[in-house]
């Protein structure tokens, strides 16, 4: 037996106690039952996203959310201004480009974080842009973009939203979505929500839904107005036949959250974070991202390493599953994940994986060095006796 | 405690196994492992598909699939017919108009099947079609179209094809799709494949492919050509992260199909929709369809009897959820599944249920008639000692 860890940015593990809610007997998702359980999920998924907007629930993975962000907003012709500064970023421009949308992209090198002046002048150049697109959190170099500060440039514009993929942000970090004046959020179900993919989650500004009102993109399944009026409190139920399954596990996932509390919930991302910057910074593995992630922590393996080999070898001889890297990061980069159901022992599990696997590898590596920096950041976690 | 008894035509009773099978700890899906169980999947799916085509799995409802089969096919301007006899019927019509796709509509008084001369008169009409778009079960009034005899039609045609939702109707009757010249089959997870929602199959045949070359209807998330390109044999994966807990379920669903052979599958689906159609005949009930679906069986609650208190009844007091009725039919009608994970004693529960409910509401009835007449007919299932 070799037991096994998933440590991935997406799928993450699911807990247990969701795990077999979700394994209870089918039941009917046109009932008064059923629609206490949506509402109900509903209102606290809206607490996590921080907003009085509906938090809409979609039957599809986070792309389908985000190909519903374009195409309410924009009509053939239309401008709107994304950020490329990895594969997340990259899709905004191939969504734009099916629907005839004209994608002005400001490329950022990966790794790095957009730069909000970039973003300011590209809103100067083109003032007819619908919309910035952007990532809360670029998961394919673990790197996070200012979200705040490009949603307070869009404010300021009457025809401009500011729309944030925050598939692996929402749940990991405070993002206040009306207070930072986020027009449009969007997230998944296997991130920071410790689910099963196929569901994701979108929520739009009363600014968004005006200027949706003339977007003429054509989109029958995504039609984010038909399912508001079907979502809508007191409606309480999906225009398409809901991932049901998926929304009676978040009511479990998010009851998880209540009880152990969003501050504190943010306040565990954030050490698991910086314990592993910090036991991979003292293994000599230099981070991929000048502004790094909360959800998950990328890495360059040692000069010699075959990094692709090397996430392929912890994978099946040692059985914990990190991601590797993406496009010209392949080989270079293991990504080690924190976001959702993770705790201390999983943040030690990850980086003595590591170790070990460079041991294996014949690089360089002090046995416990990586554990033993992990731990002084953890042990903050604890008061002293 | 009231026992609960999901009798409705979608969703339908996940099996213990499929739910257990579900409930175990999350695999990444970009992963050997996930591959190797998706690559077999698919395989048992083509062959309830009858296909040597791909069956394409996609993490929507299946209206997305629906909405699929037309952007796929179809540029803006471009003509279809569609047959509508119900409120799934309907929805091609709802699909066309988003995408400026020119909908004929051929009515259907509901509960009646399609006739062949009217789709062939309607060819006749409109060379131009892309295609004809039928559901081989329309779920809203339990009512069987001639799928083969319109795929006959348009086989003779170069430029038109035959797209079928067979959403309740896949893994219930035998439809062999390449026998049949069926260009697009749809279907979805929540019915005869006895799994939660979210999760849509589509196969569609070479000629599908080649007039697919040229659509131009914009779509992003449903881009059938490159979800097949990942899906193929060999790649074994998906274009946008998978709904991976409901392919594994998939999985385990047609092991069990497997097991007991289709062949024996669609005897029971037959002889459960005989019973199911017996004892509420026997009852005194007129049935909604005049070419009744194997699926699911539909019939008017008695003059002076509320259907939806009917059908409120039977669920929250007696434990038994049915399906009421939809549009006009609304209030007037029950449904009865027996697709999926249903046997004889299913049946008998669903008719000695409504028996009892009519009682209850004051119909004439004689307690024990409609039981009695399904068991003659389910009685055939075993031979005489």
């Amino acid at each position: 037996m070799i037991k096994q860890y998933l440590l991935s940015p997406g799928p993450t593990a699911v807990p247990e106690r969701v795990l077999l809610r979700m394994a209870q007997p089918m039941i009917h998702h046109r009932t008064p039952q059923f629609s206490a359980i949506f509402a109900e999920t509903k209102q606290m998924l809206e607490e996590v996203f921080q907003t009085k907007n509906d938090a809409l629930m979609l039957a599809s993975s986070g792309s389908g959310a985000m190909e519903a962000s374009v195409v309410n907003l924009c009509s053939p012709g239309d401008t709107i201004i994304y950020v490329n500064g990895g594969k997340f970023g990259e899709r905004w421009g191939k969504i734009a480009a099916k629907h005839g949308v004209r994608a002005v992209e400001i490329k950022v090198e990966w790794g790095s974080a957009v730069s909000v002046d970039a973003v300011a002048a590209a809103l100067a150049d083109h003032p007819e842009a619908k919309g910035v697109f952007v990532q809360a959190s670029e998961t394919s170099t673990t790197t996070e973009h200012p979200i705040r500060e490009i949603a307070a440039l869009t404010a300021k514009m009457d025809g401009c939203v500011t729309v944030v993929d925050a598939i692996t942000a929402l749940g990991v970090i405070d993002m206040p979505m009306d207070d930072w004046g986020l027009d449009v959020v969007i997230s998944g179900s296997q991130k920071a929500f410790m689910l099963p993919p196929g569901l994701a989650m979108i929520a739009c500004s009363e600014k968004y839904w005006k200027l949706a009102e003339s977007a003429s993109c054509s989109t029958f399944y995504f039609d984010l107005a038909t399912e508001r009026k079907s979502q809508m409190k007191g409606k309480d139920t999906t225009a398409w036949t809901p991932a049901a399954s998926l929304i009676i596990g978040l009511n479990e996932v998010l009851k998880m959250m209540r009880e152990e509390g969003m501050a504190a919930l943010y306040a565990r991302h954030a050490l698991l974070a910086k314990a592993t910057r910090a036991g991979l910074t003292a293994l000599g593995m230099k981070l991929v991202s000048s502004a790094p992630a909360t959800s998950a922590t990328g890495a360059f393996v040692p000069e010699g390493v075959d990094g692709a080999a090397f996430v392929k070898y912890l994978r099946d001889t040692m059985g914990v599953t990190f991601a590797g890297g993406q496009d010209h990061l392949k080989g270079k980069i293991v990504r080690v994940a924190h976001l959702g159901y993770y705790d201390l022992f999983d943040i030690i599990t990850a980086i003595s994986a590591i170790e070990i696997a460079l041991d294996r590898f014949g690089a360089e590596v002090t046995m416990g060095a990586g554990v033993a920096a992990a731990q002084r950041v953890l042990a903050d976690r604890f008061d002293k006796v």
